[in-house]
């Protein structure tokens, strides 16, 4: 395992579905910053299960303790560590896990890599559970970013074939990113929220499961963040993007888009604004060039494939029998994983610009 | 700048487009191993320039001298050092590129991030001629991947609408990656050349660009491969893909296209082949499980933009006039980069799978 | 901060004095493990205070709580997070430390670092407090080396003036280290332990404190752990020993004695020993030559200042008054830190030879 | 290997005794820094063999080759790059390195390590040559870190058991390390300069070699320096320091002798100065408290072993023969490193401290 992210500041997550805890640790951020609690809560709360007709009806709380890191709840210098009690683990038999690997999991890839020694309960240290952490520090990330006027939001572009407007990749405002992120199914367009969850429902009853695309965009980055060749702005938030369980693709600004671009099209011409700052009539770059934010909005798409987790019967190995054999995934799963991805993607952008955020304003 | 990578082998790559030299410090490689320098100059011919009509005119002869790392030819355990002397840079005047920013490039971000300082002459640090030295250690690190039986190619799946037809994902043969990767211009469907080439001329006759899409796959990787959360195979892929200039999405087996599959279509069954190996029946999740590599062929797309420099007159800023202006980008300059960017995606992937091999053969 | 440590394997610790809890997360260990609590507690008791009249009256029972990482016992491959709650931290006002910083404390550095914003509590993240979830890192990492056959112990060499006999560096086992690691006042000599105890004793009465030298050796090391030039076995070693608190010097082998040998008093010749296997006459060099294990016992001292805790009137700064003022460190303090110390040696070894050691053996 | 160093900048070492060159990368500089290549080849000749009678008569004229990082003799962000070739390389026979490792040396270490790989002639990478590469990357950093009006300075404070006198600790300033590394011999009375080369001419005489104690300092650190727990100031330069052959002990401040004092002896009282600046009234912290700069002067001792390599026959191994053998070390060695050794732990210091300054200057 590597668990761990950031060269600035530094973040550590540990924990597994069904050990007694999970959490992080936060190193490395600067001292005197206030965290508010609550809000970071409240941010945890979009990402939990058991809310919504088209998800989970788990129910946990996610209940975070800060056992480090704060006085007087201000950052203090020493690392911040937060722990969530895992406190709803079924104490069900899992071990079928280790005998016939579920089709789209990490089940075989892990128990080869860790010669079987890996916690199969409930998809251990590779379920989606550990996004819960992830999202603590990523709520943690972003207060201190919007304190230097660097908003991130982001929605659901796309559930299977039905699809969401995009962000005005030039106009988009911190405004308009809070709005969208309010919102208990975030989508632009709030007409194509029913025909999302009719799709998603309409998986659920016939025991399958849906994708989708989420587009996350920042504003008022400052120019200049991000360490090519290898720091760029990209290379970074992709490595954290893909840490997110499901992801299979990430793109940024015009994407695999521009492939089909012609370069007289896909170059953003710079101009002066009325006020003498420096834009693009157009944003195909989405924000970074050379791997340095330009100033624009930072414009990124995350594609996720559908739950893995289907009640239908599959075909699979038998790992004791050394036979192929089916195996059906029973209990509570998400048909779809995008709506309480969204702030998951939200939290490893935040992550991930804080630590370019502090590389660049060094000396 | 960060222009290292690697956390169990270590890139250091240094260079500007007019500076004495390029090159690149490979730290970290095993002993014993037998680098045919032959070999990786051929490689290396693969990206450069002046070999086709469909690319730049210029001759860069590339030619990689060792300076450290080998003795009687084999690594010797310490750092491996490769130089490439810059002699064809031109010592024509580049202080428009810092006067009037060309619009794509890294020009504009450079001026802000470096305080004005970097060296703008032909794209400094930022040119695409930086990743020489890429290959260069991408054909080092092939080869010593090739002897633990891993073998990596890869082709151009598309200029702008053209396509050639995909890797079979399920059953690609290192053979047909070295049969694609051995064409002078890569595609699977040798009809398609033509007309790509077409599409590119095309473009370069209205000086203007077109973009298009790598596809590359690996085979023969061992089970287990990649370290989540953080250092998983997509994580440490994606982060080296995305260095190399003009790339501007990235992703792995199905892909974006997985967002709009059912779970039940995009889950790969496993099952026991005659050998009692095991393998999907199909390949949707593109080798990677978890973030680790699951034995099956690892695919990958890697989306490139039209080539920024066109001769066209483009909007931009004037850095001294404080007015808006228009640059032409003159010189010689490819109008499409993506047949010579095919072996730096093969090489960056070369470097991160030998970096994620080693993180995960210890003990 | 930087609370983390290590390149093959990830140490990350979290906690101040006053905090809700302490701990640390531990990643990349090794799946498969057993590790055994009740021998890894047994070992942190040799560090906790309240056991001795020459150490501190406080009692801290610093229970470690696994709450992650392990699954029936055993590494998971998923990071280990321990806790240890913080029980005795009594509400006393700690102000005064702000306001007139004690002398040989991190008091007013930290203020100066962390803008005022560091806990000051108890000595906050800079507390020897911390040295708990190091030592129980410490001691996970000594149960995986022990069962590859490398074993680490150390004593008090020196207390003030009086000195205990140094361990033969050519000849000592790993016996030979259980025996003095087992032992309440950790000596070789018995004789010299009244006499130390004394001095610190003697100390306490007159408020004041004495410092003194551990010594620490390690053997079964194989030959080949080191990562020269920057990781090499004393590079690696020292950066962990000086993260100690009150540590002032770290030396191998001969150590600064070295500089006043000839050359041909302080090389060691090899030979052949009657089994054949490699090793040296003589162990000036302390079982490191060019920052690689040789396999001869490794050899450790390091050095610790007196407590700077004393509770004599010393002369200070005023930092609200502006003027010099003068301070008394009030409480229950060690009047000499070293015999707690030695524990904290051993297992900042551990963690140290554990990392090396996968950094070796990869491939 | 891993011959790459630092977090903020970053260091890349490679080439060996006997490869084509050897050098250094050195990325992220901050850019706009004038570098003085002329004062930079001034501090290397100090370094340099060939000199001094009481050194080696080698030449090397170690000329370096700036081929990147560079615009206008100023930093303009991209990796600096530094080539020196190596010219006087004999091309004699060095095989019976690998058969008859050298006592003291790392021929066996390196054997075992690397496979037999390793390049074993004139010590490869384990060189003291590497040394040259090393201070040129510190000749940088001393220039960038002067600028902030940080200043650094180097003495032998012993050859066996001739002893210099110390720096001042509480005074020293730039003027006076600037004088004593302006010398020839660098002692800070010149009246044991004489017999300090007395006793390296007679060991040399006599077949021998002698070590010694080099005492550095640095002064105008800010406060706030060094990232504790594990990159503190004294953990972060003892790393470097180890770093160069033949160094066998670090300590800071009042170091070893600490551990006989009384806690009332060694702690230094704070008091405001005439200027209002915060001071010690002593300085046995040696500029370091809680691994963090506490503005008073950084004072380190580093011990230097004899040179290994001395004509007289030693006894050891025969790795073909399989029996024990004798070998002697011929050729031009020095009888004593320390002289040369005081420009490297100048550069290595300079190294890790403008590491430091950039991990604190964030934000």
């Amino acid at each position: 395992m590597s668990s761990n992210f950031g060269k600035s500041i530094h973040i550590s997550i540990f924990g597994q579905s069904h050990s007694e805890a999970i959490g992080v640790v936060i190193d490395g951020l600067p001292a005197g910053e206030y965290i508010d609690l609550e809000q970071a809560q409240a941010f945890m709360k979009r990402r939990a299960p058991g809310q919504h007709k088209y998800a989970t009806p788990r129910k946990e709380a996610d209940l975070v303790e800060v056992v480090s890191g704060l006085m007087d709840g201000k950052t203090c210098g020493a690392p911040l560590c937060a722990m969530i009690q895992n406190t709803n683990a079924r104490s069900k038999d899992y071990t079928h896990l280790i005998k016939t690997p579920r089709p789209g999991h990490a089940d075989y890839t892990a128990i080869i890599k860790y010669h079987g020694f890996q916690d199969y309960r409930g998809g251990g240290h590779f379920s989606g559970r550990l996004t819960a952490p992830l999202c603590f520090a990523g709520a943690v990330c972003m207060q201190i970013l919007a304190r230097r006027n660097i908003h991130i939001g982001a929605h659901i572009l796309s559930i299977k074939q039905i699809q969401d407007q995009a962000f005005d990749a030039v106009h988009v405002t911190a405004d308009q990113l809070h709005t969208v992120t309010a919102k208990e199914f975030p989508v632009i367009n709030d007409a194509v929220a029913v025909q999302m969850q009719d799709v998603i429902e309409d998986a659920r009853l016939s025991q399958d499961s849906v994708g989708g695309i989420v587009e996350a965009a920042a504003v008022g980055l400052p120019v200049g963040l991000g360490e090519p060749m290898f720091d760029g702005l990209e290379s970074e938030l992709a490595a954290i993007l893909f840490a997110i369980p499901a992801v299979k693709g990430v793109s940024f600004g015009e994407g695999f888009g521009a492939a089909s671009l012609f370069g007289s099209e896909n170059n953003d011409p710079f101009y002066y604004d009325e006020t003498g700052a420096v834009k693009t009539t157009t944003n195909h770059h989405g924000g970074s060039l050379g791997g340095i934010s330009s100033g624009m909005p930072l414009t990124v798409k995350v594609a996720f494939k559908p739950t893995p987790s289907i009640s239908r019967e599959q075909q699979t190995i038998g790992l004791e029998s050394k036979q192929n054999e089916t195996v059906r995934v029973m209990g509570r799963h998400d048909p779809c994983i995008v709506p309480r991805a969204v702030p998951c993607v939200e939290a490893a952008m935040a992550i991930a610009l804080l630590d370019l955020y502090y590389m660049q304003n060094k000396g």
